[in-house]
């Protein structure tokens, strides 16, 4: 109990004396010091090298006290995104510092076991990358695509992804990597990491729109995330505002809103209006930043869509900021302008809008967050408990 | 500090003997017995009435302890739903049991001046009905259409009724009833009643949508009322979601959607479809209810206009209960079974969904439960000061 409350003051200050450990728990001198003891024996705490302090360094009568500092890269732990197309791994020390990434392309539509193997692989590629043994892995946290359940083990539904839904897949890695795992929803994910480390961090009542070749929103009312009765929470790529027949969810597995303003049709439309020299959807986005036709009509057509769907979202909830994340920043001030102009159209109040600036690593980044709060929990809970 | 001990104990449990509210609050018998004296000279507590209690009449030993009550009548509460048409005043006692009600129609387009003066009538024809004096009344809610401040003090936008825009409600009632005033949104004063006493009891993540002249939502999000960065969650009656330019806000103050689905609509349109016969939108809506054409077709265009509007809220917010209230719910089975067909079509995860039962009372019941919260903090409060 003494090692988890000592653990605790250290883990929030980063680096402190046994008088200051004294002060922030409340204990008795000689009971932080044998706490101090077993948790430098336990590897967790060691002494910091003085030459790293200006407060040390400054004159000071007699011996200078010992400044002790949590190991932050006593464990690691992996945040790793799983998409269609790619996997995106992060591996942090438990200061949530990254100390090395890997990206991998891979096969669109993989069978589960494709996938589960990539992933593997890839948190293989990424621990190797930083000279890190498997057994330092104190927890992995995955974000993917479509509805995942309360426990964060399962996969329940993922249109995009064949084979994807209704996979334990918390329970297949943990059987291989021996470790804590949890998953969560990628877009969930991406505005944990905004909250933690983005535009997000001073706001409670924000929506993520997430728009890339998919689009997804997460939801945070009142700083916590919103997952919904059933998890589906965000899930905006699926609206489908239009007059004729409802299309339902597409045989590729896209929502009827994304299909219509995801990458791949912000491609075709602007062949369709005569740019027959971008590679990409990317070269497209890049034209608009640069505020070249097509590229500028097809991305103020995507806002005009945009907005007929989601500005029923703002009715509903009434944000205090909307962050755009996702491939589409790419058109920087040319997205943050038609969406602000077709919402402001549509939309009883008008949030503030801001452009992602994680980029490609919020989900990972997110996921790192996940794990990297379940390896705590169990570093304090393992002192907290009665045996230790 | 020991009267409000007592008290709340007391309106915990309704009534109870000295030596309950000892082992309830905590306090020693003498203590309790002298805040009840006080509380019984204050008029806050009475002594139970023997033959009223079952428990009394059973056989004891001795003289029979006294059951001490707290008095749900020694002062009351006003709950009164203003609208552009109608006003609609509750009196209850501190229980929350409703003791008077009074409806009066007024005319639309009335000037703030006006409906001030109809609200204070209101509450005085009420309060007379009950034979209770001005000098009861602890607190009053009052429910209004439109944006509310945080403060519940001023109505910030109404475009519905003209002039009440920026008006401030509180301060103004506040100044002749000589009693505690707040305002809310009529929707999240309905949503409030449904969580009271309503379908939603038993719900933490739920909308309310109010469908009848006008439409309007609320959002509960984990139990609490989600009012969104500027009040204006829920505001779904704006919702623009047609191909075309978008309309904004109409002449008459109402919203794209609401002027597409709400009850005038209803009402014209099954003119169009040759409904020479029904004097108003009740009667078809109650054709609609008994299975009789054109009605049926009228409510199933609005419930696929609902749906249009309404499916991305879904999508945003994955509550796990819809419910409907307001003049819609006339049309009973026919607009229940219309919204899910539609909605089914349209959602990725369509929720429970069930028809309030409140009726037309729902917004005065919210507005009797603020003005409850409102009353009893400030009687506990009073008796919680030093002074007390």
């Amino acid at each position: 109990m003494n090692c988890a409350a000592v653990l605790h003051a250290l883990r929030d200050t980063g680096s402190a004396r046994v008088t200051e450990l004294v002060t922030a728990t409340g204990l008795s001198r000689p009971t932080v010091t044998a706490a101090v003891s077993t948790l430098i024996d336990d590897g967790w705490v060691e002494e910091a090298d003085s030459s790293d302090s200006s407060e040390a360094s400054s004159p000071r009568m007699g011996r200078p006290a010992r400044i002790l500092r949590f190991r932050a890269d006593a464990r690691h732990v992996v945040g790793i995104d799983v998409g269609p197309h790619k996997i995106y791994c992060a591996v942090a020390d438990l200061n949530g510092a990254i100390v090395a990434h890997v990206r991998r392309a891979v096969e669109p539509l993989s069978s589960p076991a494709d996938l589960l193997e990539h992933v593997e692989t890839t948190i293989g590629l990424a621990m190797a990358e930083a000279s890190i043994p498997p057994s330092s892995l104190a927890a992995v946290g995955v974000g993917t695509p479509g509805i995942v359940d309360e426990q964060h083990e399962s996969v329940v539904q993922v249109p995009s992804v064949p084979g994807w839904s209704s996979l334990e897949l918390a329970r297949l890695l943990r059987k291989n990597l021996g470790c804590p795992v949890q998953i969560e929803n990628d877009v969930n994910l991406a505005v944990m990491a905004e909250r933690w480390d983005g535009v997000g961090s001073d706001v409670d009542d924000l929506v993520l729109v997430q728009w890339g070749s998919r689009l997804g929103a997460a939801v945070l009312v009142q700083g916590n995330l919103h997952r919904g009765a059933h998890g589906a929470a965000g899930e905006i790529g699926f609206v489908d505002v239009e007059d004729e027949d409802p299309q339902g969810i597409r045989p590729d597995g896209q929502g009827p809103l994304e299909a219509s303003i995801g990458t791949s049709w912000i491609l075709r439309r602007a062949r369709s209006l005569g740019d027959h020299h971008s590679p990409d959807a990317v070269a497209v986005l890049k034209a608009a930043a640069a505020g070249e036709e097509p590229a500028l009509t097809v991305i103020d057509e995507a806002c005009t869509h945009f907005a007929r769907g989601f500005a029923p979202v703002l009715a509903a909830l009434d944000p205090e900021l909307v962050i755009i994340g996702g491939g589409i920043t790419l058109a920087e001030g040319a997205i943050v302008e038609g969406i602000q102009r077709h919402l402001g159209a549509r939309a009883l109040v008008v949030p503030r809008l801001e452009l992602s600036t994680l980029g490609d690593d919020a989900v990972a980044l997110g996921a790192v967050r996940l794990a990297l709060t379940e390896a705590e929990k169990r570093l304090l809970d393992a002192y907290a408990s009665p045996g230790a």
